[in-house]
């Protein structure tokens, strides 16, 4: 068994899938990848693997991306969600202090997140850019006066210090990943189903559809809608509801937005899985 | 009058802010700033300026923290948007061959999205971060064997020489911007408003609104849903439609979406702006 993440080791991703495997008590060989299109191609064509990949409000914008990777692959099944707390560190060589600083270095979306810390506590130190927070550790231990801003696992990975903790502007910044398979998971009583489709062109079919699911009493906590790749002026909604597409009131639902309102399910005629809901 | 755009120049933002004032015969002095954020608040708290913010699929992620930024200043309308399409080159001195190039520089964001063309043809060189791709720019320019990968303008800007265009992995990336102001557009005949809201938490209360819309014939042209900062659990929703805050039938269909359906308009109890479609 692997379990395919956005590498390298140290970042969110490896974080995501660490938790994940620790959460279910999952024994699987943990697997770098270079892009979320290509741990989603990993699972498209691979047997007994799972991918990590963020799917809302993650660093590197990888969001959308991710996304148009799930809607051209017709095996993957979204299986799991799971929901990290995004903290960034200044981390530095054993033995320096904030005041012997003189460099910070980090991909520049990390450095530009602690803004405000950095104006007050090191005005004068000089930023630096590194390919990820990971490589920012390992250059800034190999630099007089050099600190990384990062993720705990970097620091812990590659012997760095924490020197001030959870250093973003913007406090309580989530990421949610999705842990993609080819099936998806067995109902549990509390779940959540995801689905992207698209709607024939006519007035009200979106509306006709969230219908279906709340005359059902099924509560929808995410809705999206964003354009088509494959033709202009075609929009792909995504949608999230509370329940499993095995239970009742959601089959119900499902069924009657595609032969009633003529929605199309992508990628392949059925939901994109459902999953136990997360709860922390 | 000024225009504030997301720095430094020779970004996309300086682009777009340069498109809309040319379109729009608009005389003003750009201004770069160095976050969107900052360039809400110029906005909300100053008289005569407006500002240029990335807010759907852009280089970076901005969208999340733009919006935010936005749905907490009162004062800032939605007064026109652009749309333009994310074009990266190889840019490097004049003199120089794709032959020649050892190391490639640049936002490591523009980096991944070009990883197909360099693995194809530089297998070779070096990747480097930089802190923007006009700073990528500067920095290949003083490197022997040196490359930037980054938007026409930075090389305009620069001095830097296209050696290979459109290099991105994904063609046909756009990235939507709104211009904001402390005031919205004149309708024309041709217009979208942006609204953001929170609904009373019941079942179809969503569906409601856009109920609201669709029996009046009101086309929804983006839908989107995300936790609110302010309070757990709860989601604002952000709606475009097409027509103008003023023309008859949105005017009562967000009358009735306030009284009837209790919905409340954020930040300001109005919509965040009617403003001329683009169409390119």
């Amino acid at each position: 068994m692997k379990v395919y993440y956005l590498g390298p080791p140290g970042t969110f991703g490896e974080q995501a899938a660490l938790d994940y495997m620790h959460r279910t008590g999952l024994v699987a060989e943990l697997v770098p990848l270079q892009s979320h299109p290509e741990i989603v191609a990993a699972v498209d064509g691979g047997m007994d693997c799972y991918g990590v990949v963020a799917i809302e409000n993650s660093l590197g914008g990888a969001v959308i991306e991710t996304m148009d990777s799930i809607l051209a692959s017709a095996n993957v099944m979204v299986r799991a969600e799971h929901v990290l707390a995004i903290e960034q560190h200044l981390i530095a060589a054993p033995g320096l202090a904030l005041e012997n600083i003189t460099v910070v270095m980090s991909h520049p979306q990390a450095l530009s997140q602690c803004r405000i810390f950095l104006e007050k506590n090191l005005p004068g130190a000089r930023l630096e850019a590194s390919l990820s927070t990971v490589a920012a550790v390992e250059e800034a231990l190999q630099t007089a006066g050099g600190a990384a801003i990062a993720p705990q696992r970097a620091a812990e990975l590659l012997g760095g210090v924490i020197l001030a903790r959870n250093i973003q502007d913007v406090d309580n910044n989530m990421t949610r990943f999705l842990i993609l398979g080819r099936e998806d998971a067995a109902p549990t009583g509390d779940d959540k189903t995801s689905l992207a489709f698209t709607v024939p062109d006519k007035p009200g079919a979106v509306v006709s559809v969230m219908q279906e699911f709340s005359r059902r009493g099924i509560n929808l906590t995410r809705i999206e809608s964003r354009p088509s790749r494959q033709r202009l002026g075609e929009y792909v909604f995504l949608l999230d509801f509370q329940g499993h597409r095995l239970d009742d009131g959601p089959a119900t639902a499902l069924r009657a937005i595609t032969e009633d309102v003529g929605a199309r399910l992508l990628p392949a005629g059925r939901p994109l899985g459902s999953y136990p809901r997360f709860d922390g």
